[in-house]
């Protein structure tokens, strides 16, 4: 229904720019209402409560259901029509991945790129409250330290509070947004760019109504420096940015994750500036549009917007970082693996997760030294119970785990090295471009069926987090209750 | 004195083959004895009890001065005349990592070759003393299961059983040396092959005194098998060597990471078997002697040889793995991050740490479905210490840490991408061989002083198990007691 819902939105624009694609826009939001309705009076007598199972199995074919249903518009219209490529764009939508099949964006009807950009959207509205309601409750353990700052893991039933803040932080997703747009707007993009682009910051997707991605505006450097902004914000925990219009400035200053992130993206931007600045000439060929405020500012603009887009897994691209210099290809592989924050709509490790890791690896080292001293790991003032902790390494061990046999998965398909290993830690984390033919200028369009259908269930899995897909597969799961 | 003392063994060898080297030798010989004698005269009356931080500090430098020594016979001789490259050869040769600045090893006089190889042989000893007898005392817990299964870790005295399992184990490990050399020669290998060989099979070392490493003995499968077999055991367990003297065999078969050590062996090298046969048409062009047994026996002893050899990381060549296929070669890659036994002269992670990890990586599973359950790690039938558990855990994400920096800083000082993450992952392993410019026909040699220096401190924290080096590292190791 919500799907049938939004593609009514995409009507409307297609309507109104007359791109030929409402018919098969307004066919597919029949199918999605007339569906969606027929589910909702057939289960309409069926009040019995959720159970912990049954809450994994809804969600992870929640959401292969909802990207089946998302592919009607491309399939009707025949902007997309082979299901494989209709299947991965939609995942890659709703995933907020951001990785794309298309190879001529521009060619598409405006009501089609509206509708992409909306899948990010709902994608990253999807997460929000999976993090704040559902997971908790389902005891992935990584998210209970963020619940723990909102409301607390309850019992069975959905908390009134949960709900409450899950609306808060829905009004911040939607307020942002339309700031970003009319941000976009006042520096010069048209409407329906700004919108677009918005949609896909706040939910760290990347999707781009431009083949050249936000390097279509490398001219035009407030835009790029609106988007940094807006990206950052949406790599970092929205319960934040509620302490900050309630003014408690203190709250967000004292939080470690959002201290450690910061840091993330101050440092390694610097890095990467001083690296582009004094060591790739190659930068510069890279950057086909004129440096307007001189090739300092380009180096700095250019380093912070990879860095965030890459750390917050957006994959909005300015420039193709593979092409810099060596060292960078690999800086930029790196941080594919640092993740934005717990409570954000970016994918990822998750910045929260390292801070865990690093401080128990340095309690490790005097655990060594004092093997009978008990030594919890603090966060924010508290001390981290012993199986949240096990479950961050525990998830990470796992994430690694997906990665490898993601690679050769995909390297097993034909993939090259660098191919292999950066689609895999891209689909896996969510961010979208990679590495060798999957670089920010190139797209997933050519790769084989069966690589397409795998980056899918990458893309899934790590949109939620490995346990909660990853248990289906367990034979215990079904075994008996 | 232990350095002198083996020299003097390769002065036998230079003399017996009059290679003229006999001059450097005995000079490097005769300074490391007055250098050890003096020290042991000098703290002769120093009798006061090793404490635990002493005991980091005597390994980490131990190994480092151990190392300096170990250039003398190179300098001396004129036969690796830059320090930097003398110091990488014995570094690799003492943590039997394998990995060779050589070019052209034949060229060198045998007595250097022996001393080459010798430094493998005391490598692998001292890994023996220092699992068994150091490294649980210093609480280092990813041994101490193992130590559970030979003695106890005791209190803060080398107990006397201790030195006991010690003795016997290195029995074993003459005893294994004798009689490969023996099969060796038996099979038709010289004398002066054998010996070299067998030294560095058992300690997984992997130098060989033939450019073309086990390559050179192509035409000579039985060869092959009797270094593949002694290879299997060198990786294994040597207590459970000790229990098939002892005629308990069931103790052996009992053994899960002895089971899962074989199931990876066997699964991954008959996979890749039939990889080589059937896709690899480029894996005969790499192979330049005659198929003397049928390509299908070929394809399965290179497959058994190239894995086991990973595996075990003693990093002997029978093949080029790099040029078969690109899967392989993401293959060959990712079994690098293996390892051999706990208890065994291996490098790497370890198949006893995987054991743990995968067993609490379902367990984490069932722990999200049961959150109150108490579900413990259970290995060889006893439940696992949750701090052990904790180390384990700790350790694979301080080593998956160490490759990332540590290929970041090849990449920074020049290497490419394949090579800078093939020469982090084949080093801090032990295993010599790695990919790119670094693959097996490839040897060190060609690289920057700087990435020498290193690659050398990535094979030392390996060898050691990361803690013992990095806890150096670290602030509160030197502030107070």
């Amino acid at each position: 229904m919500v799907n049938g819902g939004f593609m009514l939105f995409s009507a409307i624009v297609s309507w109104y720019y007359a791109d030929g694609a409402l018919e098969g826009i307004l066919t597919a939001s029949g199918v999605a209402l007339l569906l969606g309705g027929a589910i909702m009076w057939i289960t309409k007598n069926h009040h019995k409560e959720i159970q912990k199972r049954e809450g994994y199995i809804i969600v992870a074919f929640g959401w292969i259901f909802m990207a089946l249903i998302g592919t009607l518009p491309y399939i009707f219209t025949n902007t997309i029509p082979h299901f494989t490529d209709a299947f991965f764009e939609t995942m890659s939508g709703y995933t907020t991945t951001g990785a794309s099949i298309l190879s001529d964006i521009e060619a598409m009807p405006k009501g089609i790129l509206f509708w992409r950009s909306i899948t990010h959207w709902i994608g990253g509205m999807g997460i929000i409250v999976l993090a704040i309601a559902i997971l908790p409750l389902l005891g992935i353990g990584g998210m209970q330290l963020f619940a723990a700052e909102a409301p607390g893991p309850g019992g069975d039933k959905l908390h009134p509070r949960i709900t409450d803040t899950a609306k808060r932080l829905w009004l911040i997703y939607v307020g942002y947004t339309l700031a970003e747009t009319l941000l976009l707007k006042l520096a010069g993009m048209n409407l329906f760019d700004a919108v677009n682009h918005s949609l896909a910051t706040l939910s760290t997707g990347g999707f781009s109504t431009k083949n050249a991605s936000l390097a279509y505006w490398n001219d035009q450097p407030l835009i790029q420096y609106i988007v940094i902004l807006f990206m950052f914000l949406a790599g970092s925990n929205f319960v934040l940015s509620y302490f900050a219009f309630k003014r408690k400035f203190q709250k967000i200053f004292r939080d470690e994750e959002f201290r450690l992130y910061s840091v993330f993206v101050v440092g390694l931007s610097a890095v990467a500036a001083l690296l582009i600045y004094f060591r790739a000439d190659l930068a510069f060929s890279s950057i086909t549009h004129p440096m307007v405020w001189g090739p300092f500012e380009s180096a700095v603009r250019h380093a912070f917007f990879q860095v965030i887009s890459v750390i917050t897994t957006t994959g909005f691209v300015s420039a193709d970082y593979t092409v810099w210099t060596p060292f960078l290809t690999i800086f930029f592989f790196g941080i594919m693996f640092l993740g934005g924050c717990a409570g954000s709509t970016s994918g990822g490790i998750k910045i929260m997760r390292h801070l865990i890791m690093i401080k128990n690896g340095m309690l490790e080292f005097k655990r060594t030294l004092h093997p009978h001293a008990i030594l919890p790991v603090r966060y924010n003032s508290k001390a981290v119970p012993q199986p949240i902790v096990f479950n961050i390494l525990g998830f990470f061990i796992l994430y690694m785990l997906s990665f490898i046999v993601g690679t050769l998965v995909f390297s097993w398909l034909g993939l090259d090295f660098s191919t292999a290993l950066g689609g895999a830690a891209s689909t896996l984390g969510n961010i979208g471009p990679a590495l060798g033919n999957l670089g920010p200028v190139d797209n997933y369009g050519a790769l084989p069926d069966a690589a397409k259908w795998w980056a899918s269930f990458l893309m899934l899995i790590g949109r939620l987090e490995l346990f909660t897909v990853l248990i289906l597969l367990t034979p215990f799961f079904w075994r008996n209750r």
